[in-house]
C-alpha cells in the first residue's frame, strides 16, 4: 500500500475524495475538491482522473467534479438500504395517500437519524428531512424514535455524551423522552427544527423485534389529529417489518456503528 | 500510486472491489470477493479493512462483506440520479394513482436503460425494472423512448454496433422502430422480456428539448387502455421536465458516457 508523507493510504486518499463533497452538491470545483479533501491539487486531479476512467466521478470541460452514474448504480443495486426501502416504500405510499402527508424513513447511524427514504406530497407540510440526510437524535422524531428502542447499554452511552448546550435540553429531559416514547410507541416533537410543525415517528422492529427503522411524519403545528395518525403510521411500520429478512446474524462488525446498521437486514 | 506487478492501480483494485458484488447481492465471502475482483485473498482482505475502516464496507463475523451505510450516504446525497428522482417522485406518485400501475423512471448509460426509480403497487402486473438494474435499449421500452431522442449520430453508432442473434431483431427493424417512437411520442414493447406484460414508455425532455430519461408503465398483454396511459404518462413527463434545472453545461466529460449521463442536470 503507497503511503505518502502524511501515513495516509492510497485508499485514505480516495475516501477523502469522495467524502469532499458537503450535502447536496453535485459540482465542485477541482480546486475546491483538492482543499476539501486536503490534498495537493496534482494528487487530487490523478485520483480524480483514476475514478472518472472507471465512470464513478465525471471531470467536467470546466474543470468540475462530480459523481457517476456507475458509482450510484454499484452502490444502490447492491444496498442494504435498498432492502429496507424495497420493503417499506408500498407502506409509505399508503400513510402518503390516506394521511396526505409527507412520510420518511430514518435509520439510526451513531447519534444521528439518516433518512433513507421520504415520498413529498404537493401541499403537505415542509419536511426536512431529505433522502440521505441526518439530524442529530434529539432534534427529530424519528431519531427519538430510534433510540427508544436501542438496547440500555446504547442509551447509556448516547446519553453520556449528550452535549447541545445551544437547545438548554438537560440530558435527564432527554432520558424522560426516550423513556416516554418507548413506552407510549411514538416519539413526538414539536418545533425544535421548524417551529411551525410537529415531527411524529413510530418504530418498525424486524420479525426480532429489535428497532431498526422509524417511520415518521411531519405535520403543521395546528394538526391535532395525533389520535388518527399515530395508529396508522403503526399499522403500516408494523407491515414493513414482517417483510425484513431475519436470515443474517448482525455484523460483529469493524467500526463502531455497525451493531447498528447491521440490524435493518 | 502503487502499481501492482500486474500494472493496475490502488484505485483500480478499490473499483474492482466495489463492482465484484453481483447485482442484488448484499453479503459476498470475502474468498468470493477476492476472486471475483481477481485479488489475492490478503489484498483484498486489506483493500476491504481500510474501506471498513472508513465505513464504506462491513465486514461481518462470518469472513462477509457487505456495503456500509456511510457509502450509500455519500453517493445518494450528492447524486445528480437523485436530483432527477426528486423532480420526477410527485409525478409518478400521480400516475401510480391515476393509472393503479407500476411506473419506472429510466435513464441511458451506454446502450442500457439504466433504472434510477421505480413505484410499485401491489396487484399491478410484474415490472422487472429493478433500481439501478440495468436493461438492453433493444428489450424495454423505456430504451427506445431515450434512444429514439438522442441525435442522430448517437443513434447511428448504436445501430451500427447493435448485435442480437438470440431475438432475430434485425437492425432494420430496429431503426424503424426508434423511427416510429420518435414520431409518435411514446414506445411500446410486447412481451421481450415478460411474455404477458407491455411495456410503454415516454421521454422526459429537459427545458432545452433534450430526452434525459423515459417514464414508463408495465402493464398485462391484455389491457389495452394504451389512448389512456400515454397522455397521462407524457403530461407527467412534461411535468417533470418543467421541474429539471437546465443551468449548467453538459460535462465534455472524460468517459464515453459522460453526454449522457451529464444531460439529466
Amino acid at each position: 500500500m503507497a503511503n505518502s508523507a502524511s501515513g495516509d493510504s492510497v485508499v485514505d486518499r480516495v475516501v477523502r475524495v469522495i467524502a469532499a463533497f458537503p450535502e447536496g452538491v453535485l459540482d465542485l470545483p477541482l480546486s475546491e475538491l483538492a482543499a476539501r479533501a486536503q490534498l495537493p491539487l496534482t494528487t487530487a486531479h490523478r485520483l480524480v482522473r483514476q475514478l472518472a476512467a472507471h465512470g464513478l466521478l465525471e471531470l467536467g470541460a470546466g474543470g468540475s467534479v462530480r459523481f457517476g452514474l456507475r458509482l450510484w448504480e454499484l452502490v444502490n443495486r447492491n444496498s442494504p438500504t435498498l432492502a429496507l426501502r424495497e420493503a417499506a416504500v408500498p407502506f409509505m405510499e399508503d400513510i402518503n395517500q390516506v394521511l396526505n402527508q409527507n412520510v420518511n424513513l430514518a435509520v439510526l447511524d451513531g447519534w444521528d437519524a439518516l433518512f433513507v427514504e421520504r415520498l413529498s406530497r404537493r401541499g403537505s407540510a415542509v419536511n426536512r428531512a431529505q433522502i440521505a440526510g441526518r439530524m442529530p437524535v434529539h432534534v427529530s422524531s424519528a431519531g427519538i424514535a430510534l433510540m427508544a428502542g436501542q438496547p440500555p447499554e446504547v442509551q447509556a452511552e448516547y446519553l453520556r455524551q449528550f452535549h447541545d448546550p445551544a437547545l438548554k435540553l438537560a440530558p435527564e429531559e432527554l432520558r424522560t423522552l426516550l423513556r416516554e416514547s418507548a413506552g407510549n410507541g411514538f416519539a413526538q416533537l414539536a418545533g425544535v427544527v421548524d417551529p411551525d410543525t410537529w415531527g411524529i415517528a413510530v418504530p418498525v422492529r424486524d420479525p426480532r423485534n429489535r428497532t431498526v427503522a422509524a417511520l415518521g411524519v411531519v405535520v403543521p403545528l395546528m394538526d391535532v389529529r395525533l389520535q388518527a395518525l399515530v395508529p396508522a403510521l403503526q399499522t403500516a411500520a408494523r407491515g414493513i417489518g414482517r417483510q425484513l429478512n431475519t436470515g443474517r446474524e448482525p455484523n460483529a462488525g469493524t467500526s463502531g456503528t455497525s451493531f447498528r446498521s447491521a440490524e435493518f437486514v
